[in-house]
């Protein structure tokens, strides 16, 4: 794969994902220079101490200044407020041998933020809304890795607007990454997380709490809460207002998945009270393959 | 601590749990002969294969014969139908130095076994319930470790007719293997183990079961599957037979487990419907610290 190099790669809050996107460009020689833009100084110190930006600013004009690739990295609603204040800075922006900066966002949800992103900027960028599946439970720029999307899949949602063109440059920069590009719609993309990741996310925090209502009884359940709770339950150390935006900003696929999800539940309680063993063991049987084959 | 050593220890199932505790008490030289029970040839050969055991059978007689140790290591039902069985033969138990056989079990559920127990073997061997927390979602001999119960959690559930001195027997047991015991009486594990094991053992199986019918849609979906759904699904990966042993033996409890968590997810799909992010993200802070405390 040929090098592309960008000259100023801006990053708009460099956290795990955005910090870790830093680090795999420079590790990869891909940005002249790399410039974080955050709220909070401490979180910019944190992205400059390991390396992942080269400058860090509060300010966003500074930020945009001269990008041609901009990164907006921030959980989803301080992205869409970010996109709508980026409109009106991007004559600012940079742009190298005829072509248009490229402009992505590393947002969990898609529907909402690549809407933001039509109404907020101009013709002038090319836009395109991508996802990598990658971070887990851990934030903040501190547990940035170089290697953090390798082999990770990275989902790319174009709209109906988007050119080939975009997509391709996209492709080209989560594959150098070291990412398995995944090209899903954003009403597709939503409606897949909405249960492979934020019910999965739902579930831990709700364990969680039903685990810390239980202790309250009886104070031995932790020493009785074994590595499958752990398992069970280490999503639900990932960041509150990052997790609140996700929820939020997909809020009605989140809430179809636990609606549902519910159901499954309330069926497995008439098994139980009628002892249905059968109905029970036929269910675990066959999600016991279905998990068992995702291992191979 | 001094060592103590067994005549004959006999493990009725030497399946993962029953298969490790041969080999710890092998490699602490605690028992001059372990012998093993299994309906299937192949499990006795898997755990010969691996030194769990010295001689298998699947001869019940056989198998108690002389035995001053028995370990009822099969899935609940299993284990109560074995009882059952035992109790008609307990005269050709063994016993040393005046001491009664020492019985015990491994289930994952204790009121149902310790009920059955109580009604099926004579006062002639001290009884006394167990539940080592090990294991998490592989089974069979051929994963079973001599260092499975290093620090993990050993619940002994003693009831009104158990005398102490079963239970100090049973506790040097569970420590010379490793493990730090817990005392609690039956209902009370089985109302625990119904919030942070079986609880999360059923999540996760309807949650692979949630992600296989979206699969069925959209065929994306385990590409987008990342690090937290496996951690959230892995669990899925056990025994069928296993758990739908467990889930019937504790039906009610788990019962009320669910329902109390369906109210829980209800609870998010309110708040998610109508936009309150601030109750949602003072959740998510909440069980975030809750379980950062707990990793400590």
């Amino acid at each position: 794969m040929p090098a592309h190099t960008y000259q100023k790669a801006t990053i708009l809050g460099p956290g795990l994902i955005g910090a870790s996107i830093g680090l795999a460009l420079k590790g990869r020689g891909m940005a002249q220079q790399i410039v974080g833009l955050a709220r909070r100084t401490s979180t910019l110190e944190a992205a400059k101490g390991i390396g992942a930006i080269d400058v860090g600013t509060t300010d966003l004009e500074e930020a945009l200044e001269g990008a041609d690739l901009v990164v907006f990295a921030a959980p989803a609603m301080a992205t869409i407020k970010l996109m709508e204040q980026t409109g009106a800075l991007c004559s600012v922006l940079g742009g190298s041998k005829g072509e248009k900066p490229l402009v992505t966002d590393v947002c969990s949800t898609k529907v909402e933020v690549v809407e933001a992103a039509r109404r907020s900027l101009p013709n002038e960028v090319e836009f395109i809304g991508g996802h990598p599946m990658a971070g887990g439970e851990s934030s903040g720029p501190e547990h940035a890795r170089g290697d953090l999307f390798d082999k990770a899949t990275w989902v790319l949602t174009p709209g109906d607007q988007t050119s080939a063109e975009t997509v391709s440059r996209a492709e080209f920069l989560a594959r150098a990454l070291g990412a398995n590009v995944l090209i899903l719609s954003p009403e597709r993309h939503d409606e897949i997380v909405s249960v492979v990741s934020h019910l999965p996310h739902l579930l831990a925090a709700a364990l969680m709490e039903a685990a810390g209502e239980m202790a309250q009884e009886y104070p031995e359940t932790w020493q009785v809460a074994a590595t499958g709770f752990q398992d069970m339950t280490r999503l639900a150390a990932g960041g509150a207002e990052l997790w609140r935006d996700v929820c939020l900003s997909n809020a009605i696929p989140i809430g179809d998945a636990l609606a549902a999800f519910r159901q499954k539940l309330e069926r497995i309680e008439a098994w139980l009270s009628r002892r249905e063993g059968q109905a029970l063991e036929e269910m675990l049987v066959k999600v016991r393959e279905q998990r068992i084959q995702l291992e191979e």
